[in-house]
C-alpha cells in the first residue's frame, strides 16, 4: 500500500478522500494544528501516547470515552461548551481520531456548531476503516431512542492508517469483518467467492486487510454515491440490521454490532428461502461466507420471544409491520414490509432449530 | 394581495417559495394534516383559538412558549421525545407556526431528526414575516453563548398571512420595521427614499405593510441567493447587529431586537462618518430614516463601559477586534475590524452627545 492511495467520494454536500497513509502521526503534524481541535477516543490515546505526545502538546484537544452513553445531545452540549471555551473558531477544523462513537460525535458537533465546521476524521477500528467512514451519517441516541437522531455531514478527508488494526482485539477484527462479508454479499457473486477465499481473522495480515478494506470501501462508495441521503436504494446496506439490532438488544450489547448483522442476515436468508425466493443452494453459498463470522451466540428457544419484542421496538418498524432486507441471492437483494405476526416467530423457531441442525 | 402571490427562493440545499395567503388556517387544512406535526406559539394559539380549535382536533401537535429558554439543547431533547412518543415517522412534515423562536426550535429539529424532515413555516411576527423566514438559518443557544448552534434548514414552504400583524403589539411592530429599514439601507439611495416615504407603524394598513414586507425579502432574497451559507458577501446582513446584540444585552433584552439593531445601525453610520468614509450628509439622510424607529432607549454615559463589556463577550468579536459592518452610503455596505481600544470608547462617548443634540 502505497501512502497515495486515494479513493474519491462523490457526495452531493461536498466530495471528499479517504486517504492511505502510512503513519497517521505524520499525516496529523502536516495539518496545520494551530487551526485544528482534536477529539481523541481515550483508549486509542493510551495504545498511541508515545506517538500523540508530542502532537497534543502543539494542539487543543478533547479526550472521550467512547460509549453509547456519550452520544447524547447532553454529551454534545458540554462537547461544545468546551470547544467554544477553548476559543475554537467558525474556520477551524474539527479533527476525530478514533471509531463510530467518536465519529458521531465530531461529525455531529461540525453541522450544528457555528452553523458547519470542517471536520477531518482519522478511523481507528475496523468498523470505522472499512464502512462507517465514508456515507457521511452521525448518529445520536435520544433517551431510549439510538440513533434517531443526526445529520449528513461530509468531513474535509479520511485519513486511513492500516496500522491502527495491530491494536485491536479480536472481537474488534471481527466485528468489522460482519459489515465486510456484508457488503460483498450486496455486491454479488464474484465479490461473494472474494470473500470465501479472502476472509481471515488475522489481523496481522495487513496486506490482506488492506484489500479487504479497499474493497468494501469501493462497494459501499458505489451505493452510497447512488443515493446518498438514504431515501431509498441505500437502505440495501441495512441489510441483517433489523435482526443484528434486536440481537445486539437482548443480549445487552455483548454480541458486537458486525457479529450482531452477521447472525442477522443469516436470519434475512433464511426467511428469504422461506418465502421461497431465495433457493437453498444460494442459502448455503453465502451462509458459507456468514458462517465464517458468526458470533458464539445462538438464537435459543428463550430468545425467541424477547427478540419479537425488541424487533417490535425498533423505529423502522412501524405499524407492526418489519422492514426487512431480504435476498434473491448475492447482489439481488429487495426490500420488504413483513407483519409482525405469527408466522415470523414461527420463522425465528425454525431458523433456530435449522441454525442448529448445520 | 392576491392569494397566489409567490417569492421563489433558490437555495443550495433546496429551492423554496414565501406565498402569500388570505388565511392561514385554510392553507393549514389543505395541508395533508394526518402526515404533519403542528409546532404552534402559546401566544398565537390564545389569539387565534377559534380558527385553529378544529385544525387541532385533527392534527398532532405541540404548544410552545416562545422564550429564549426555549432554545437550548435541553428543550431540543424534549420536542424530540415528543415528536417521537406521538410517532412522528420519517416522511411527515414538521409545521412551525410562530415568531423566529418557533421558526429556530422547529427548523433545528427538522434538521436533525431522523436526518431530516420536512417544515413548513407560518411567521406571525412582522421580524419573521419581513426577514427570518428566508435565509434558512436556524439559531439555539448554548449556555451563556447565544445563537452558536445552528442549521441552515431551508422550509419546504413559506405561508405567509399579513392578517397575523392586526394582533400584534406596537412593540413587535417596531421591533420588524428596524430589519425592515436594514435592508432597505444596504439596498441603495432609491430604497432608502422608498422607506423614507413609506415608512409606517400603522399595522392597520395592511397595504402598505405588504408591500414593505415584499419588498424587504426581495432585497434579502438577492444578498442570500448570492451567499446562502454566510461566507463572506451575507455578512453585510449583520449591519447594526453588533451594537444591536449589545444594546439588548444592557437592557436585559428590554429594547427589542429591531430596535436595538435600528440604534446599532446608527452608531456604525456615526463610526462610518468619524473614519470619514461616510459624508455628513449621507449620515443625516440615512438617520433620517432609523430616526423614524428609534427606541426610547438612548446610550447613556453610565452604559459606555456595560456596552464595552458586552461587544467584548460577542463570540463574533475574537481577539479583541470588533467586527463591524460600516458604510459609505445607502447600498454601499463594507466590513471592518476595529480594534476595541480606546478610540471605540471615545467614538461611544461622542455618539451618545452627538445624538442627544439632534
Amino acid at each position: 500500500m502505497s501512502a497515495h492511495d486515494e479513493l474519491r467520494i462523490k457526495s452531493n454536500i461536498k466530495d471528499y478522500s479517504v486517504i492511505l497513509v502510512d503513519d497517521f502521526s505524520k499525516a496529523l503534524v502536516e495539518d496545520s494544528l494551530e487551526k485544528s481541535f482534536l477529539v481523541i477516543d481515550q483508549a486509542v490515546l493510551h495504545l498511541y501516547n508515545l506517538k500523540l505526545q508530542g502532537i497534543l502538546q502543539q494542539s487543543k484537544h478533547l479526550v472521550i470515552e467512547a460509549t453509547e452513553l456519550h452520544k447524547t445531545l447532553d454529551y454534545i452540549e458540554v462537547v461544545i461548551k468546551t470547544l467554544i471555551d477553548n476559543n475554537v473558531k467558525r474556520g477551524d477544523t474539527l479533527v476525530a481520531i478514533g471509531g463510530g462513537i467518536i465519529q458521531d460525535i465530531t461529525g455531529f458537533v461540525a453541522t450544528i456548531l457555528f452553523r458547519g465546521l470542517e471536520w477531518t476524521f482519522y478511523p481507528t477500528t475496523l468498523l470505522a476503516q472499512s464502512d462507517s467512514c465514508i456515507g457521511s451519517k452521525t448518529s445520536i441516541n435520544v433517551g431510549e431512542f439510538k440513533n434517531q437522531v443526526g445529520t449528513f455531514c461530509p468531513p474535509q478527508r479520511v485519513i486511513l492508517d492500516i496500522n491502527f488494526l495491530k491494536t485491536l482485539s479480536p472481537a474488534d477484527i471481527k466485528s468489522g469483518l460482519g459489515e465486510i462479508i456484508k457488503v460483498h454479499l450486496l455486491d454479488g457473486g464474484d465479490s461473494l467467492k472474494y470473500i470465501l477465499s479472502h476472509y481471515t481473522q488475522d489481523s496481522s495480515d495487513l496486506a490482506a486487510f488492506s484489500a479487504l478494506i479497499l474493497r468494501s470501501l469501493r462497494i459501499k462508495k458505489n451505493i452510497i454515491e447512488k443515493d446518498e441521503f438514504d431515501k431509498d436504494y441505500r437502505n440495501i446496506l441495512n441489510y441483517g440490521h433489523t435482526f443484528g439490532h434486536a440481537i445486539e438488544s437482548v443480549t445487552d450489547y455483548k454480541v458486537s454490532h458486525g457479529q450482531a448483522v452477521t447472525v442477522g442476515m443469516d436470519i434475512a436468508n433464511y426467511i428469504s428461502m422461506r418465502l421461497g425466493i431465495l433457493p437453498q443452494k444460494s442459502y448455503e453459498l453465502m451462509g458459507k461466507a456468514l458462517g465464517k463470522n458468526l458470533p458464539e451466540f445462538r438464537v435459543e428457544k428463550e430468545q425467541v420471544e424477547p427478540l419479537l419484542v425488541a424487533l417490535s421496538k425498533d423505529k423502522k418498524n412501524i405499524d407492526q409491520e418489519l422492514s426487512l432486507i431480504l435476498t434473491r441471492g448475492p447482489g439481488e437483494m429487495l426490500k420488504m414490509k413483513l407483519p409482525m405476526d405469527r408466522s415470523l416467530k414461527g420463522y425465528l423457531n425454525d431458523y433456530r432449530t435449522f441454525a442448529m441442525s448445520r
